[in-house]
């Protein structure tokens, strides 16, 4: 069985998350994934916790099935063999600061008059151009000035997080878009582009409805709690034990919603349209906790389901890694030791693809440095 | 120019948002999308708030550059047009619930057999297979059950919804990566692939951190306001006219924080390592706020930043709309009507390929079978 990208080779030169999360799926879908760590302590993430058997998990997870060379790019016989494996390369990624790269000689115009073919996937805080080009930036620092915590988190209080990195991970992603698309382009055209990704601006590309309302009134929208803010009813409800979610999108299932709860507010017009119901949202969440709060949310999420009106337990992440549908669809699978033990359980790949078996295992993550010889070997035209 | 999808042809089926933003980005790299509608109503979308000149702004962005045409895919004379349409397609999307396509004659092993060349790309709830696949999902649903919701929010209040519609997002954007690497591995065997992608996997497959440490220490994380779980300090603080955030990711930022701030807490065994400062991190907050609640937000971005230390404001979204930073990566795009006049500003597309320019405008969002005469021509070997 082949997989899309089984013939392509990448130099990784990214750390920490939103590199290393676009090559962990580039090695999911087949890619030989060759990361070059700085010599010593290699990516930062080896050290991130928690640990088990004294490696970090985390590093495990992002970096499963890649192989690793520490090279100190300052220095003449590793620039050597680096040069050898970019010859070598279809993509190369990183995620320096801008100008990094040019500094040491790789710059993409050089990389590129050298090597037509290759593919630059560059990721940086604010990307490769503009006044802050420059300026340091974590995942914390776009999701502010990004936008997406102005519309996080409950109104007259603190803006809060986004719990997961989507700074670091939508970038990430819009990078590994830019990178496939030039690699199928370059079976027609021969040549490769740079791929200058942006977390900044990751962050605005996902704010869909917000940059509409703000676009056509002028006015920022803000947080609006568990809530959507142009949809009801869509939020979470009280129930005997607890909060669980309904999410009626159109009229149709609000009727339905309506019938199942014995409610006879689909045709009162404070509530007929989702405009209507937009607007009067406080009163009709009232209304429909007086019936929730009657019975738990397992029975609400079975009866609701039933009607076939769009509802769901708010899960923790152990929850979750044991949900039925989750574990259904391959999406809790183990990290290897490399003894071929399992050593870690961490996300599968969400891309299904026809004709590619679902492995419940991954292969190893890197010790620094750890995979040197086979990847001479290779370089040398043996098998690695 | 050329851009990297020029010869590609979709077939877009999809509606609302996470197959539209796909779809959206395969128009930004060049391709020429043909959006399937229903007749009368067309995408959901269409009627989605807010409105300029009686059309959605929301349906706008996310539709900008495609064609449309509105097919009845049950009525004999609109199958047969749709048959010429897959024979020209390369790509085929939607978003119905499982089954829905195969009803209709069109699933995946009937159009591979006809079509082999053809890759599906189909984005749902809880993807094609496992218990709940046939279960209606929204966004909200997915971060629910998800687990985002677990851990975005304040600690010990309700959860909170992430702003961004990211269960639709995330989704669409892993199903096209899925796209593309099938579009690169068909120019090697000549054949497609169907892609599945459940929005509920797509949800864990975002999580990290949270992911780790539950597979590890069998404890699942929980909100953290605006704080990092694991990095300290790396949250927002007061200044004397409101809230900023500083994100020190490592020891020598940290050094360079406490420097700037005049706070002797670098060698402070409470605070010298990461691990202390996680553990004393409500501590740590008040001895810096003790600081910077003496100056205003825009003093103390500015003199962290010329420290290299990674700052930033906490910006809603009109603000990030004139950040000079997203202006300069030409962020923010106007999307033209058919005059040819700028009529909505929405989101640019945050992969800067080198080689492709940067456009300051959009083509159009279609009419509700607006481009069918042009499509008609282009099916009769004519341009369109």
């Amino acid at each position: 069985m082949t997989a899309p990208l089984d013939n392509i080779t990448v130099l990784d030169l990214t750390h920490v998350l939103a590199g290393p999360f676009a090559s962990m799926t580039m090695v999911d879908l087949g890619a030989k994934v060759i990361k070059v760590e700085r010599p010593g302590a290699g990516d930062d993430t080896r050290a991130f916790p928690p640990f088990k058997n004294d490696k970090s998990a985390y590093f495990a997870a992002l970096n499963h099935g890649k192989q690793s060379i520490a090279l100190d790019l300052k220095a003449e016989q590793d620039r050597a063999l680096f040069e050898r494996l970019l010859a070598r390369a279809d993509v190369i990624l990183e995620n320096y600061r801008p100008g990094t790269m040019e500094k040491l000689g790789y710059g993409w115009d050089t990389l590129h008059a050298r090597h037509p073919g290759l593919i630059y996937g560059a990721v940086s805080g604010f990307g490769h151009t503009g006044p802050d080009a420059l300026r340091p930036a974590y995942d914390m620092v776009v999701q502010a000035r990004g936008g997406v915590m102005s519309i996080t988190g409950e109104k007259d209080r603190e803006p809060v997080r986004v719990g997961a990195s989507i700074g670091d991970i939508v970038a990430g992603m819009f990078m590994l878009q830019g990178v496939l698309a030039a690699l199928y382009e370059r079976e027609r055209t021969g040549l490769g582009r740079k791929v200058d990704v942006g977390m900044l601006d990751g962050q605005l590309a996902i704010l869909e409805h917000a940059v509409a309302i703000t676009s056509v009134t002028g006015t920022p929208p803000g947080p609006t709690g568990a809530r959507h803010p142009s949809i009801t009813p869509f939020e979470t409800f009280h129930a005997s034990d607890g909060l669980f979610v309904i999410a009626a999108g159109n009229d149709v299932l609000f009727e339905r919603l309506c019938d199942t709860l014995g409610l006879p507010l689909a045709d009162d017009p404070r509530f007929a349209t989702n405009p209507a119901r937009c607007e009067n949202a406080r009163l009709l969440k009232r209304l429909i906790e007086a019936v929730t709060l009657d019975n738990t949310k397992a029975y609400w999420i079975e009866t609701l389901e039933a009607a076939g009106v769009p509802t769901g337990p708010i899960q923790n992440v152990a929850e979750v890694m044991q949900d039925p549908q989750i574990l259904a669809r391959n999406m809790v699978v183990n990290v290897l030791d490399h003894a071929g033990q399992p050593a870690y359980t961490t996300a599968g790949c969400p891309i299904k693809l026809s004709g590619l078996e679902e492995r419940p295992d991954r292969r190893p993550a890197p010790d620094l440095d750890g995979d040197r010889a086979s990847i001479l070997t290779w370089l040398e035209g043996g098998e690695d």
